[in-house]
């Protein structure tokens, strides 16, 4: 089940640089492991943002929210959810 | 070159239901000849809206705009853009 | 699956009653037999509203784009999801 | 009588972890409580969200203030609230 | 039971006056039955707006709603409704 | 000459409690002055918000702005004003 | 006592032309008598707008509102009101 | 030219009052001499804010940006523009 | 002396196609003289939308306003100014 | 490949004035070696803002992405991205 997901990552100016690279290599590698797992189908830096549009591929809500709760950056995150169904148009739709 | 693009529809009621039949048919067609020639690369339903999240890769802006201009609904689309760039945790960018 | 869903709705005064009576009575019986499934958990009116906020029990984003897409008056809503998970306060969560 | 009723949290980054665990802790034994005595009636997790969506059965609008005031979590709580009435379709208005 | 309700007025251009003329007639006495009974229980013009701010001290969500459901212009209103508590500082408060 | 008042509160979590008591309780008897002398009409607390809806009767807007800016809680209020006048409905307008 | 008003115009595009033209004229006619007699203090056009941003020295908000409510164009017009007080930097404060 | 400024004032509460209210008074005599200079044509206060309406009369944008930069109180404040032209309802415009 | 000016176009899609097509030819005659004699220095279509983002020269906000008003499409034009000064950066500024 | 580039500046008023006066100046630096390589086509100040609008000629948006990433001021940036296309009435367009 398909969800499309918008996070926009505001990090205090404040945070000690030491933890804050931490933060961002934890969240790499979190991300990496999810998409060798398929869950984490794709993630597109949007351009001049510290932002992303990701889509994942999650066996129900429960399961996409645990997947998010996780995430290292989550306290830094403004997210922002669109479930996602079958297009009509979609050639994959037969 | 990847945009993430959202379109919300909104078909005035009183349209004649033969040219609005006929419009959602070209549109549909539209959108098949360029998932077939690698450009319209995924088009999601946006669940219980009518609406849709879809990325394109376009040669450049030039491009995306001829592709976006010529839909048969474009009368009827709101469309907000998103440029794209790859992610530095994407597990395709090595 | 549980999903938070509200419907505003916004009829154009110059439907002709007797379309907008058929309309708001399928649209009623479609809402009581969604009910007699258990798929449409709760419908409650917004005070003073023309909206209402229902919880819905969908066994996927796509179970729940069909069964918001047939609603009558899909035309004449405007729709907001929110996808639910557990909380863990919930004495339900043991 | 029912409200809904959105609660998005927003806790200091800076505040001590143990204060805020103190508070989380406290905040869900409240809410327990209101659900043992029937006041809380549903609470469900927004996916991906620090935020709820709840419903509250309270006997008058100063009950529900007084309910929502005294949150462990309150100051730190963005709270909607919509005042619910019977819906017309609800199959349990007979 | 008291609730601020803002309500502004759009009534379309291309009503017949003479229907028009009868819908204000209408809501002018509708509201003033209220006002006599103790229900609605300020109302004010919004200077130099087709709106009003209204003071209504109804049984409960339910009473309200089916009071402001049956307003004659209510097709025509855009509603904004706030449950009010007692003030702590309110003099009446003791 | 009438005014609705809407104060929404946001006192900062790191303020001092002995100065946020005083504060408070200066705003209290400030208000609870201004209704004696028949200038603040109503104050009610908008259930579940750190917030009040209030009727000020005051000579001039230049007296209105002397009494807000008064406010002990003035810098931390977010406010907004509505310029009332009498409504045709109102049975009071004779 | 000033107000700043800020007015939007919004004609249908289907108004009869002949309709139009009156009102503007009767609007501009208005507008002027207002002026002579001290009450519309200053109107600017807002640049490239069709609105204009005006000052307005009415006796009370009940002056205010039935100036605005007889304007000939009111049912076309979004209109915001600022109510203004002297500032302690102007030189005419002595 | 005359453009209308409005000026939102946001002095976070930690600043030193000596630098406060050096500030405010700096802010004020650069006020009063543009005033006798004839380029701060009017200031009014917003009844109720920590806000200003003011209309400049500068030569062209670029002295406008100069006059604005140069305000003591810049950088706490949120400034909104808007070009003025004559009105041709305006009495001066012949 | 510059301005920054977005337009949003939208043209009511129950126009008649003849007026439609002499409207839009009329400002495309209208835009390129201004383009000759240097007041619309630039003019980028934003991509995929009905809208541009244009540069205009004017000698003030009065010549502003006069172009802009006079545009073909003006009645169905939503407009966004921006007036621009020089940037320090700015390699042009020495 | 044009993109319209509104940059809003936030400096944090805490920030040390000489890692500020450091920042600002390697942000002038880079803005200039950018205008020198044909990149950065315009930059304009927003009259009375903290904020510029900028034009920049991308290879593509994954270009444009690293540009904007490496500002010095990027942490305190609002950035808004607008991607342009040729318009069909721009004399350069033949």
């Amino acid at each position: 089940m398909l969800f499309a997901v918008r996070m926009d990552v505001t990090i205090p100016p404040g945070l000690d640089p030491g933890v804050r690279a931490d933060l961002v290599a934890r969240e790499k590698e979190y991300c990496r492991e999810l998409q060798r797992s398929g869950i984490w189908v794709h993630i597109w830096r949007c351009a001049g943002q510290y932002a992303n549009i990701s889509i994942f591929d999650a066996a129900d809500n429960e399961a996409l929210h645990r997947i998010l709760w996780e995430l290292p950056l989550f306290p830094y995150l403004d997210i922002e959810i669109t479930p996602l169904a079958q297009h009509p148009s979609d050639l994959a739709a037969g």
